[in-house]
């Protein structure tokens, strides 16, 4: 199949490196920036574009890979084209790789449209092991499904078929366990670098933390003041923090969430 | 040199198992709990007492590895014996284990006091790996610091002198990035327990965000929807978490520090 890739973020880059290596056909990027347009296009040997009027029409998938608020914009743009498109016959699938954005945002547009939804967080310059990590898709046809799926699977094993609502709900979780976590590891970096104590102190038990959870439910896993009801300790890290009025309240909504949470008695 | 642990919980467990693979010379373990002392005594081959009246009074380290409220207790009950014990000549160096606690609280008690504080998360039933773990000494006598840095650098090359105000500042900190860490892990493996969705989904994503720390700055690491300040993706998420009123406000409070939070900018 031909693929399209629009746009050239960091899950468009990781997503075109990792298909173009496993053997995909991708016939064309696009990014309305052109240094990273010609950036990803180089990379991978393909033409780029930067403005959508010339995306190629011939595609057998369009993946849109740009951010939400971009999604719909770019959708409608897409169609027009295809619609000037004078010999096109088969309509293309076209799927978004969003974890927030409900699929239904691109029926307007498209006969096939769907989801493809790696789950991980992408760095520009981190390299991403795509045969590790879950890709969520979903189509409103079957068969839509299914090419999904076949395209999924070049990339790794753990492909899911999860619905607009259950990947609303993996995608709220995921910014818990990633972009809530990330931000106290950058409070506690803040912190320590404002008393000039080493972070690298916490890194064996940032580690441990996660390991742990590796084969244990994460409630049996849980220490510390809140889970004790120390209140001694509380109070005097509670004081110690007002300093830091933000992070304070940090602390005090997680504590009080630790104390409510009978799961983890 | 002469060691007595005084505990046989988590930390007390893994210490006094590190201490005697070490070589270290453990005399004597204690715990309230008839159970657990004799576990540890006979984990380690050494005598084990469950009535501090016991307790060896010839030793030259005595380790507090007790629960904060304790500590202070268990020091008394020592010093009585100690003063009690006819022969007794030098005065031993007492120990407490404690991210939280001042090492004051021992120095009614003892002319040679500090702390011997191993910054990890410890489960019974987990091995730990001390070689990579920091311990954090101090003692208000230079050679008593010299002493316990001796004995801590026969478990870690990592052993730091830290005094008690930035003992407790790393405390702080060490229960945002593990205690508040596995909280959220508990909070999304609850939500995906109640919609049916495999935990296991969400792990690459959890590995990765601590990989990226290894390297960089957590602020630089920073993604998600409130790091774009993306309105959208954010409300439907709280809608969403109308259902869980606990954990949105734990979703509402992280959401707006990291959109206060100009160092991710």
């Amino acid at each position: 199949m031909k693929i399209v890739v629009v746009g050239a973020g960091n899950v468009a880059w990781h997503l075109s490196k990792a298909l173009h290596d496993a053997g995909q056909h991708i016939v064309q990027v696009y990014s309305r920036l052109d240094g990273r347009a010609a950036r990803l296009g180089n990379e991978i040997g393909v033409s780029y574009i930067t403005d959508l009027q010339h995306i190629n029409p011939d595609a057998d998938i369009y993946i849109l890979a740009v951010r939400d608020a971009a999604i719909e914009i770019v959708a409608e743009k897409i169609r027009k084209r295809l619609d000037r498109h004078f010999e096109h016959q088969a309509e293309p699938l076209v799927v978004h790789t969003s974890g927030a954005t409900p699929t239904t945002l691109l029926q307007p547009f498209f006969k096939h449209y769907g989801v493809f939804y790696p789950l991980q967080t992408f760095s520009i310059d981190r390299p991403i092991t795509f045969h590790t990590l879950p890709i969520c898709v979903d189509a409103a046809q079957a068969s839509d499904v299914d090419m999904l799926f076949e395209l999924a699977k070049t990339l790794t094993p753990k492909v899911y078929r999860i619905s607009n609502e259950q990947r609303q709900i993996l995608h709220v979780t995921a910014v818990m366990v990633n972009n809530f976590t990330n931000h106290l590891y950058t409070i506690a970096h803040d912190i320590l670098q404002q008393e000039n104590i080493d972070f690298n102190i916490l890194k064996p038990l940032i580690n441990e933390t996660v390991n742990k959870i590796q084969q244990h439910p994460p409630a049996t896993m849980q220490t510390g003041p809140a889970k004790r009801s120390d209140d001694t300790t509380i109070q005097r890290h509670l004081t110690y923090l007002e300093k830091y009025p933000d992070y304070r309240k940090v602390y005090e909504i997680l504590t009080e969430s630790i104390l409510n949470d009978d799961k983890t008695e």
